[in-house]
């Protein structure tokens, strides 16, 4: 076999069907986000697509931790969290994200998709005689985690109570269960049903693990995620959440009772065998989650400029999820078109959003994924609409009289 | 089921094992690094257990550069490499790695663990028919990776030649194959007969994986890994790194053909749906290759430091594993006796070094993993030597005359 042919004709393959993926190589500006240099395209651009929610990855009081632990401790951990690599900021990051969510302890990894792979692949494996019940649109990371475990699966219908039931229904009563769903679904920004998901859950005997990595820091008094905001986080078995999100730094973790985070930390191979974050990380990722307890500035201003600009886009006609969340998925229903609107936003006005295709969403629904976020200005919000506005006459798509369906 | 009682039960089962890990909880001190405060221990110590093998983590051009880019861009990427994540730092550092082994391309991971897991994960899954043969003694993450694949895999006997052959030629010629090792192995330093492995694998046309995690940076004139120094790189189909060891930061990479990086971030998983590295430590991690490319003086000073260790544990005829590498695994051979000099290091001498004990190692070769360093002091290896001198006389743990079998 000729295996550089193979990977070649793979990759021709992925170009002919329109997926293969361009990546932006952008610089942010510090202070100045969501301004950054586009190297390989026009120059300077505003970002209208990043994870980082609520711009706290420029926030001072992160920086400043980031570079007094940088000062204080240098550069990386050194080694896993069993052999040298266990430090200070760690356990103090671990202690700030259990006093977050409510619960008894909280165990870090090196990202979010590394938590929901090793926890759910760890509590899925050692439970004997385990079932998951996985809701269909789980995130990647969950699904990878729950296919490595073996463990029998049951995907039940996306935030379908009644499917839920159902699936609980046909399973002995006596099975160990475990119930795995996300609050806000990234690419759609519908919310679970929490409550209901947790009845059903304490009727049928089974323990729930809940995705909060679109929620946290941005929802509930204290930026706990959607189950603090309805006050349901005691209810939940465990809850992960990653801090390179609207925390602005990276890693990922669960909180959950102090023996079921024992437990994880003692068999997770994706948590035992890998070189701890650095400190300067966790020291970050704290000082931003210590801020977003206290303050709720942010996350009123980023609730305002969303729903802003969801009004502007009704004020166009322009085709948009309606949602409780904070993500904004402008419909535009076809690949071509979608990558040409976001390949002009970028080269004409400065914009830059990536275009969303299949397999990331269902064939019909490629949409560009908008999160605005509090350091947007209201001029970076004229440009877009007006951009957008533009575009759209230009690629003749449909428009609604009131597009909030 | 009682849920909380299950993880209860299974965590006292590990105590009475004695295989539950209590982490050391430390705090480096940047610029006088193996020096650090144990938090929950007693107080000043000296690391001897670290993988910042180089002291690269306090190196002022690697804490220049992550606070330059702090500075510059902020704290984290704010996106998957794919929506608004990658930034020019990781551009810059994928060039820097693909230079420091000779190949055309090099992918960024979070980790090397998930380098390992997502890379090995990819091809060995979506090459139809291939078949992995796995050195005995790969790491976790390699493992893990090849599980998820659910490949054919046969594993031959660790660094076994003819094994090797005869598992290759009992595999079809046409079938796809690859060769999964490593160079260095953690636990007894011994190092892989890579230009053999390499022949066999030309004979048999199969592609060859290698993870170089505890080489890069240590060997070769640029720091390339034990490929670079025995002139082998562009033999192998694939070197695998990691950021976060010799290098002193975080993060993971491979090295390969440009068609089987694009292939790799085109199709993993791990790669694709999860945030990217911050660029302050992608910038950290470049700094530091750079530095290590121009500079042997790391490299001599580590192995002088590594060969004087070994000869002042000969000098009292404590017994370690002779290798051709800079891990000096000192044998203590009984579980309870190796923690018990690991607690008394610690408790009395103010030297940290974690015991290893099965499951990490088999049963009876329990140890002592020291990993010198040039930022290890004369008056440190003193201090070292005449400790566990003393406790291996209190334990009363035979000696060697001449202890280097």
């Amino acid at each position: 076999m000729n295996y550089q042919d193979f990977f070649a004709e793979e990759l021709t393959r992925l170009k002919d069907e329109g997926n293969y993926r361009h990546f932006a190589e952008l610089e942010r500006h510090n202070g100045a986000f969501p301004a950054a240099t586009c190297h390989n395209g026009p120059g300077e651009v505003t970002i209208w697509c990043s994870n980082d929610y609520l711009g706290m990855g420029q926030h001072p009081k992160v920086l400043d931790a980031m570079h007094e632990a940088l000062d204080r401790t240098g550069a990386g951990a050194g080694g896993t969290r069993n052999i040298s690599g266990t430090t200070h900021d760690h356990v103090l990051l671990e202690a700030e994200l259990a006093d977050l969510h409510g619960k008894e302890a909280a165990l870090l990894f090196t990202s979010g998709y590394v938590s929901n792979w090793a926890a759910l692949g760890t509590l899925c494996s050692r439970i004997p005689g385990l079932v998951v019940l996985s809701d269909a649109l789980n995130h990647a990371s969950m699904i990878e985690g729950i296919r490595h475990s073996r463990a029998q699966k049951v995907i039940w219908k996306h935030n379908d109570l009644e499917d839920l039931e159902a699936k609980l229904q046909a399973i002995p009563a006596n099975q160990p269960k475990l119930i795995a769903f996300e609050s806000v679904y990234s690419m759609d920004g519908d919310i679970a049903p929490i409550a209901e998901i947790c009845d059903l859950a304490d009727r049928y005997g089974a323990m729930t693990y809940l995705d909060e990595v679109h929620a946290v820091g941005l929802y509930g008094p204290r930026g706990g995620g959607v189950a603090e905001r309805e006050g349901l986080m005691d209810r939940l078995t465990v809850i992960e959440g990653t801090l390179g999100k609207a925390f602005g730094v990276m890693g990922g973790y669960i909180a959950s009772s102090a023996a079921l985070c024992d437990f994880v930390r003692s068999f997770a191979s994706g948590f035992i065998f890998t070189t701890a974050l650095p400190p300067a990380v966790a020291a970050g990722a704290a000082a931003s989650i210590r801020h977003l307890k206290e303050s709720i500035a942010e996350r009123q201003a980023h609730q305002d400029r969303v729903a802003e600009v969801r009004a502007r886009l009704d004020g166009i006609g322009l085709p948009h999820i309606e949602n409780p969340s904070h993500i904004i998925p402008v419909m535009v229903g076809d690949p071509v078109k979608c990558r040409f609107i976001s390949d002009r936003l970028l080269a004409d006005h400065g914009i830059y959003i990536q275009p969303i295709n299949y397999p990331t969403v269902p064939k019909g629904t490629e949409r560009l994924r908008i999160t605005p976020s509090p350091v947007h200005s209201a001029e970076d919000i004229d440009r877009l609409i007006g951009a957008l506005e533009a575009l759209w006459t230009e690629c003749q798509l449909a428009r609604l009289p009131m597009a909030a369906q």
